[in-house]
């Protein structure tokens, strides 16, 4: 038995390294590539993807699987051998239940989809981009289908985000978080808005950059298994247990880039805590993309934009930016970073109106599914549902339904982990003020060694091994729930609005 | 035939991507890869040598090579599909008669000893590399067995960079350059000596960077299809047609990096010009690596340590250096950037002297492959003719034979295309003087297009579709030949030191 499992093991680690040699090809891509670059590197990229789908859906995997079973039952289930059994195998069968032919079709639609999107969207051409949109729409259905008999059409596409997770549990979570959501931000909205004019001048990229590295040194970024880089999009990604990188941008106005790096640091700090045990195996990894964000956002928002932290920083960004904040006091600088208003562009939205479009997203691209709203009556649809939760109609589909690149490129299932990820991050944070009584002193002081030694110890060196919803039952003492995060955004903006 | 033909290509389109990710994997690794990545970027690379070595090495290949046996003897010899079935089958019985255990033995032994060598070289320990270099020499005479019957031992190991050449010519010629040579630095050192010592202060970064992007942006770098980044060890690395990058280093006093930029460039120009319809396969490479230096050392050397070249960007070179080079007039600058003399490490000779470090690491290694000489012995060995060509003795191995990483990495046959890059790059230039009457003037204008055409036209559009003597014969006439060279010496310096 062990010397097939090692075989295993062997086959995992190079799928492992493929798809993390992709990952370096497509860092550079987004970093550093000249324009001349791109065809050569869709030609690699789409080798490693073949070599690494071919290695990982061969017969000798399902064989190995099989002659596993028996030994899988005999050893401890929460074993690092048994987790890589089971995910292995819930990874195995999904990949081989989808042909060959679908996979590279699908990825061709998609290019092309992306391309005209790329195209469409700043001319608010939504008419050049349904033809394409429809065809993506109806390959998510083929999809599906490969997962018949399912409970409901969308399970499988979530499942490749959240596995395990069922469309059933999240329309039951945002069937919670929606009418509170939406009661709050019209109690703010008749209230007395926030000044953030300040945020509104031009704040050079030096010093901005100079902060960002402060702030994630303080928060136990490792820098030898790790660097930044400028991005147009940011992201995290990983290249092995030694090499974590971040990106960040700029813009002069606001300070977005610095809760954009704490939110990359985020990602990055999960992926550094994955033991080096785990390394090389599909284990190496989050547990699901809503496990990920939660991660993300807690440093970006619990941490970053709360008070006890800026009581701690302020000092050295106004340090930073003599001119521009030296005379704005830390309470008035602490409630304009925290200002709540509908806005068009979900990732500028504030922490109160950010799960608002997450969940309309969800809604249209279920009924998408379902064939129950053509594609043609999306911005339709679209516009509705910015009027009925946040109040505003977009004026094009540029800032509307084109906003995202998700649907362009595919990616059905994707949005809602957002949403839960932000409703983890407060389900964790109850449990780590309960487990660090002076968990805001530390902030404070900042000191963060506290609260990461807490995520290393409870959530990260788990890595891949559990699915999400049986990770956060085991350390939280109950599955997703949206009460904690609902409990935070009344007390945080009651606070800041005087409700 | 040719769907045998179309699917020959597919393999070797599929190897040349491997080839090419293994590529951007060492460009990362030696430009932005943190500490911690070392030991997955291993893996990784690892993992690509040997998907491309399996897939170059199918029996796959030598069936279709067979069966296009006749296709080839039917179409022009000239043609990109028999030149690129002549070079695959040149390649494939080489790496086939290699077994698969010495190729990973052997990169095991050479990845240990670069290892020893890094920890030896400062502390001048050659005792400690000797042993692991005895085992690298022993291997590398295996290499050759795998390749009997053999006129020469050294013959295999120099047909790995220059293909089809033969130790007998290389030594006809440095047997004819080497008295000339000598005589030459005997006849320098006796007249009065240059002055370099403005080039003895510290030259601020910034002003270096953009000096070397003016210059080479000038020679014709396409920036679209490549960019530029710092290593420690500048190198030149293709991606692909459209990425040809290159790097540099600097360091404060002299301006070293300057000519290293416009040797990395002449690298790149060539890469850039092999025409796109080679690209994906063996032929989009340079002829050789002596084909590859006479590009880089005729835009370092030729271009940029010529007179007409300085008349033209001296004045953009004192406005970038007001305070270190302002009252230092052209003609001394010109003279100190060309001083001549006998030196202990090979890569900053000057051009009258650098062949001799050559011809002397060709010597000692040809003597260790016959077992003429122990490695034991090298130290003296080397010592005596530095004592014989250059007239100076190191007092250390550190800067003695232990200066270069090329031994440890088994990296024999490689030295002797440095010096025979210098000798093509003069067989080149003569024949451009010819061709283009007023060469000198178009670069005293700061004009390089003519000079680039003619490179394109003449070398680069070849790609990889003949051997280097056969290429060189094609061009100019005549195969490799050393007189080029030393009548451009004499004159050059000649003129400098008033012989």
């Amino acid at each position: 038995m062990e010397k097939k499992l090692e075989q295993l093991k062997k086959i995992l680690a190079e799928v492992y390294d493929l798809d993390r040699i992709s990952s370096v090809l497509s860092w550079d891509q987004q970093t550093y590539m000249p324009p001349g670059g791109s065809e050569d590197r869709g030609n690699q990229l789409s080798l490693l993807a073949r070599l690494s789908h071919e290695r990982f859906t061969s017969n000798e995997v399902g064989e190995l699987l099989e002659s596993l079973k028996e030994y899988e039952k005999q050893i401890d289930p929460e074993s690092n051998d048994a987790c890589l059994i089971h995910q292995t195998r819930h990874d195995y069968l999904k990949d081989t239940r989808v042909p060959t032919e679908w996979v590279s079709e699908f990825s061709r639609i998609t290019a092309i989809s992306q391309d005209v999107w790329t195209e469409a969207r700043p001319k608010s051409d939504f008419a050049s981009f349904q033809p394409h949109l429809e065809k993506v729409v109806a390959m998510r259905r083929q999809y599906s289908d490969f997962f018949k008999p399912y409970d409901h059409i969308y399970d499988p596409q979530l499942d490749d985000y959240e596995p395990g997770m069922k469309t059933a549990d999240v329309k039951a979570i945002f069937d919670v978080l929606r009418p509170q959501q939406v009661a709050l931000l019209k109690q703010i909205s008749d209230k007395s808005q926030v000044d953030d004019s300040f945020l509104q001048v031009t704040f050079a990229e030096k010093g901005q950059w100079d902060f960002g590295v402060e702030m994630i040194t303080a928060f136990g970024y490792d820098w030898k298994r790790g660097r930044q880089d400028k991005a147009a999009h940011p992201f995290t990604t990983t290249f092995g247990y030694g090499d974590v990188r971040i990106t960040t941008r700029f813009e002069p106005t606001e300070l977005n880039s610095l809760f954009s790096t704490a939110h990359e640091c985020g990602h990055a700090l999960y992926d550094q805590g994955v033991p080096k045990d785990l390394s090389r195996s599909p284990l190496h990894d989050g547990a699901s993309h809503a496990l990920h964000e939660s991660q993300s956002r807690m440093w970006e928002n619990l941490v970053a934009r709360s008070f006890p932290f800026w009581n701690h920083f302020y000092d050295s960004l106004q340090k930073a930016f003599p001119k521009e904040l030296g005379g704005v006091p830390l309470e008035k600088f602490y409630k304009g970073i925290n200002k709540v208003g509908p806005s068009l562009i979900r990732t500028e939205a504030d922490e109160a109106t950010y799960n608002l479009h997450i969940m309309m997203r969800l809604e249209l691209e279920i009924s998408m599914l379902e064939s129950k709203l053509a594609v043609n009556d999306l911005p339709e649809a679209w516009n509705k549902r910015m009027q009925e939760y946040l109040g505003i109609i977009p004026p094009d589909t540029k800032d509307g339904c084109m906003q995202d690149i998700h649907w362009s490129s595919g990616y059905f299932g994707y949005f809602p982990t957002y949403a839960l990820g932000n409703l983890v991050s407060l389900q964790l944070w109850e449990c780590i003020q309960r487990d660090i009584p002076d968990l805001e002193k530390q902030i404070a002081d900042g000191k963060f060694s506290g609260l990461l030694a807490w995520l290393r110890e409870n959530v990260h060196k788990y890595g891949h091994k559990f699915e999400p919803q049986v990770l956060i039952q085991k350390i939280t003492g109950s599955k997703i729930d949206p009460n904690p995060y609902i409990r935070y955004l009344k007390q945080k903006f009651g606070e800041i609005y005087n409700l």
